[in-house]
């Protein structure tokens, strides 16, 4: 009877009715981290705002200039490259908004047991890295190439699967310009912070946070489809736990506002005195351009056209919106709603599944408005 | 009958026995974050990973030029400054371990609802600034000075007081040099990021997290002992909620390991394999320098010293420890003791009180080491 790997490592499962967030969860809510909601003001996310969420640990690496990257498989010409080989490619820099597949989670009911992120997950980032089109074409794909399998140096045990963090994109995918997928060096002008991948990660715009695999360290085409754990067993959307079920891959729209007064320390509900209120806040899609938001300052009751300003020539960057409020004294709950230009909205009641993935739910800001100052 | 305050802010509570986390303790946490326990590896904790504890929003300063700090009160030429202006004094910069005076509270029995730390918030950064002795000594204190007060940007209600976040140092300990106290513009040598301050904040070495005011914007020297919300209702050790309690100031012994081999991405279990398997951490205390780091691989039955690096000059900084250890197949807890010269040392048994301050209950990291691999 030896000791394994089953023995620390447990299958998904849903939480009971009104079990609260256990100590798993609260050290996964400890170590990752939401954006605070009040840097919805920053164009671009400041160091160390932007969520973040590591399946395993951070690795280590105190020496950039050790670090390879492998191109292989089915190519003629495989590559192995360091970062100042990367950096003798084309650059570019892309202003991508990210998405954890996860966001929302903990607002489900029942609630899947795992980082229980309420809305936060998110932030925006200049990329700056080589397209991964321009790798993929020096080493010479061959014309059965069907994926490309992505791997990080990050390494752990999940529902009782060892391995290193893999996960794939379709050859087209990989190789497309709409989005233009990245190996990323840099963020927001430095060297990737080692929470976000240094020394490189992928960046693949308007896709769902598991998508950007951070500390890559290979890329190998395939000429089979990936079936890795990442892929086929974890980020899948069923009802039931035997479904194959669909692929996460793309964010679905949703808009977020800064919450608009003061917070209360212990419950974050939000205080704000009689009169002019701005509220602003940003809204993304993965799908296709965000082309309208609508707020509510009545529970959802009732919507009003909110102005959403310009993209910029950025469609992967989320945008803002303001919409003038004038609150007075009283409860309200204020909502935002994106909808793009595919037609996908936000839904008012939850979309739900086991893995508690792709769930843009329109968020919820319970507001107290005081009487006026006397 | 109007809307109070009092609607939306509820007094401090202990949570029920087997009382999961609440909405409100986990909005706290995917706000606020800790140090990833692998980065205790790094002698400088890098941006993003230092821990970050916001009592309210993080104030949004888009132009730093544009701030100013006052030094008033009882002093004989008040001060109105500049960034330039601090820039023109004398220039310090201090390698400082900062700890949040809640660390370990989400792990005690009861548990103070709060933000729900296990014992990851701690980081360690080189502050830059100025020491604000010079400051005062600028400004000319009173001889009747008692207090100096520390009012910061954030703004919010908390257990139905609405208040500027505010502290206070005794005058003596605000003109010391053991520690010297900086206003601080600069962190491991950039601006202060948006979490930590920017573009001012105090920095009070040796002292728990809530004595470095963040957003700096007033310093106020007082003839009569400061008796804020932040000084006499919270950070008291208290066992009873009538009590007067004593205040939270200087931070106790602790050590922390880096958990060893790779996790379990749910329950954050260590997995290792039997051999040799190096155990590192740190180790600091607010009131002496560390002297000693004890390991103990069996629940606290044994202990064995590790050996601790020397602190380089920094007696501030935390200290690295290193230890050997040769895994067999088995179930395993480790912990770390740090004691110091004064001889404070960790508990091994909660201590306990209603704030859940100050409690350097010794660290417990399951590990399994599996079977060879066949």
């Amino acid at each position: 009877m030896g000791h394994r790997l089953a023995d620390t490592s447990s299958p998904a499962r849903l939480a009971a009715p009104d079990e609260g967030i256990g100590r798993d969860e609260l050290a996964l809510a400890t170590r990752n981290h939401g954006l605070p909601l009040e840097a919805l003001r920053y164009d671009v996310t400041p160091p160390g705002l932007h969520y973040v969420l590591t399946h395993y640990d951070i690795p280590y690496v105190p020496d950039d200039t050790a670090w390879r990257l492998s191109v292989t498989g089915r190519v003629q010409r495989p590559l192995h490259l360091d970062l100042a080989d990367l950096k003798g490619f084309p650059q570019v820099t892309t202003r991508v908004t990210l998405e954890c597949a996860g966001n929302g989670r903990a607002l489900l009911t029942p609630r899947p047991v795992s980082q229980p992120w309420l809305v936060e997950a998110v932030g925006t980032a200049e990329w700056t890295g080589v397209p991964l089109r321009l790798l993929l074409a020096a080493a010479g794909v061959d014309a059965d190439a069907v994926d490309v399998v992505f791997t990080g140096a990050d390494h752990g045990v999940e529902r009782g699967v060892e391995q290193d963090y893999q996960r794939s994109l379709p050859i087209d995918v990989a190789t497309g310009t709409e989005p233009e997928v990245l190996v990323a060096h840099a963020m927001n002008g430095a060297p990737l912070p080692p929470q976000h991948g240094r020394p490189l990660r992928l960046i693949v715009p308007g896709w769902y946070g598991m998508a950007h695999v951070k500390w890559l360290r290979e890329v190998a085409v395939t000429d089979a489809p990936f079936t890795g754990f990442q892929q086929s067993v974890a980020y899948r959307l069923r009802q039931e736990s035997g479904e194959e079920g669909e692929p996460v891959t793309r964010i679905v729209p949703r808009a977020l506002l800064v919450p608009p007064g003061f917070p209360d320390f212990m419950s974050r509900a939000r205080v704000v005195r009689p009169g002019t209120v701005p509220l602003e806040g940003r809204a993304w899609s993965g799908r296709a351009p965000v082309t309208r938001v609508d707020v509510s300052t009545d529970a959802g009751r009732t919507w009003r056209e909110a102005e959403l300003e310009p993209d910029d020539g950025r469609p992967w960057a989320w945008r803002r919106w303001h919409f003038g409020w004038t609150a007075a004294e009283g409860e309200y709950e204020l909502s935002a709603r994106a909808t793009d230009a595919e037609g996908h909205t936000q839904p008012l009641q939850q979309p739900w599944n086991r893995g508690g993935f792709a769930n843009n739910l329109v968020q919820r800001v319970p507001v107290l408005c005081l009487a006026k100052e006397g």
